[in-house]
């Protein structure tokens, strides 16, 4: 017989049961067994919570394990489903997509059962997990070579209701930067599908850079926000402390806003996150791998804006994007 | 006839003069051309600076990119050899070691002229650049998952009184931290085998993580610092400002003060670079991968010292450095 997806416990068991989702073997590799995590309170919402999708981005795995050492403590009603690593194999490579199929699994959803591993992992969180849940945090990051603040993005939603609940969620973390961003590559990604099932889908991104002590706290206290707005823990939401200033801002990044490299060579920034830039500023450099005699190629802001994103010192290939800006959301 | 590693120009031609070592081919790969910059103002010190030993510590090709931009005006005497990339084909993959035979060009001085492309590498410098230098500085970085200052790092060196030399021209960068490094894997390290041709051979490590702007000012100031102290340059030499300071310290870590993982599983700091911890301060946290009801492994510090470096957030295998500590150095 033929195994399908499943977890290993029942998720209706009162309190605390963790167990695991497993993923069928397929051609290319065995099954997988991805921890879970459940706190079922009984009544109230309904919390998926996700980190790991992109190997490379270890905030939102801490983060959620940080979760599920003080939510037993916290939640008072609703469940609460954690998943801390969705893509193991990703994360235990440190590398953004799955080393065995090679495959982005934020461009696989909603999956395959018969497909490859990274396919199997998307049709089992699906088909299992996303059923049970009204609402969704899939934990991302810039990434170790992206400078960027710890922020929610969303894309636009053209159903305008869902659209408005989901930003309302969104600026519910209170992190320095929430943002809606306009971007071409969607196919396949986590929260096209979850929107097409109706549920409230947010996309944390954790910064880039450096998994420091100081920016795991900002993180966590957004996510400690974002319960207590929901109603699944009690307290008082507070801005977290960012580059000493308690405060957010609401932004959009429209497809217009990306900037990418004339040539490949090593990418020098000379501005930072969250800088302002005048049109005409320079705010890198980059400098050939071929020859020292060629010169650098200066760039510079195409229009006066903020800067979201900034790739930070890397070598990049031709066309490879190297800045998002953003503006204020005009809604 | 076989082709030997040479440099495509005169190195005694005087002012500004570009072209290439090159590195002959191999079985493994074809020849290798890799940029050279040389500023001849005649009598005086005779300094190589190299980066990109490592493919993934960017911030010494864009420190070394950004001295071959100012250095013309401002060098007054003696003779600069400036490659800002000794190992292109590492920094092109962004990995520590050579893609093409997985070596690490750092254990592979002084190099075969018949071996992979990592020893040819390693031997076209040793043979064409070393020997035109009394004084090397070789640009490393902790690379994108380790929390650290800024630093100049030695290990110890038998010969005292290269040994105090070297202390000396360290010290002179005036970066947050000098540390003497005593350390287990040091055989075919570039600067063992420049010690043994009598060479201060210098090895700033310019910290860890994100590439920022901001972090790169701090490194160009303390190699500025040192072509002052090396009377190449004319200035007066000053703190960088880090974390609000303008201040040194000399530290040095023993063997012992390495820790590493008791297992496999995603590190959580939870301290940073720089703080002075007690015996039993809890400083990390690991968490398997495994199973979610197993707890994570609380790691308390094992002495009270200085926290040189710790892994930013990360997944790391058992065994696997995660903090190495420091303590003031004692001469």
């Amino acid at each position: 017989m033929k195994e399908i997806p499943h977890l290993t416990f029942d998720l209706d068991t009162l309190g605390v049961s963790t167990g695991h989702l497993v993923v069928p073997k397929g051609a290319d590799c065995e099954a997988l067994s991805l921890p879970v995590f459940s706190l079922n309170k009984g009544e109230g919402p309904r919390l998926l919570i996700t980190g790991g999708n992109h190997g490379n981005e270890l905030e939102g795995p801490i983060v959620a394990r940080r979760l599920v050492e003080w939510l037993p403590e916290a939640q008072t009603c609703g469940r609460v489903i954690i998943v801390p690593e969705i893509n193991p194999l990703a994360v235990q490579a440190w590398t953004r997509n799955t080393p065995i199929d090679g495959k982005n699994l934020n461009r696989a959803f909603p999956g395959r059962a018969d497909g490859t591993v990274t396919e199997r992992i998307a049709d089992a969180v699906s088909r299992v997990l996303l059923p049970m849940a009204d609402t969704v945090f899939d934990f991302h990051s810039f990434g170790p070579t992206w400078d960027t603040p710890s922020a929610i993005i969303t894309h636009p939603i053209a159903n305008a209701d869902l659209m408005a609940k989901t930003l309302r969620m969104a600026e519910a973390f209170k992190l320095p930067v929430t943002l809606v961003w306009e971007y071409h590559d969607t196919p396949g990604m986590f929260d096209i599908w979850a929107h097409s099932q109706g549920k409230v889908f947010i996309c944390p991104e954790f910064g880039g850079g450096t998994v420091s002590t100081e920016a795991l706290a900002i993180h966590e206290a957004g996510v400690r926000n974002a319960l207590i707005a929901l109603g699944l823990v009690e307290g008082k939401a507070e801005h977290p402390t960012f580059r000493q200033q308690k405060s957010s801002q609401t932004l959009e990044t429209l497809l217009s806003d990306e900037l990418r490299s004339p040539a490949r060579g090593i990418f020098e920034p000379r501005c930072s996150m969250l800088d302002e830039v005048k049109q005409g500023d320079l705010i890198g450099v980059l400098h050939s791998m071929e020859s020292l005699s060629a010169g650098a190629i200066d760039i510079y802001a195409p229009t006066t804006s903020i800067v979201y994103a900034i790739r930070s010192g890397a070598y990049v290939e031709a066309d490879e994007e190297i800045v998002y800006f953003a503006r204020p959301l005009k809604l």
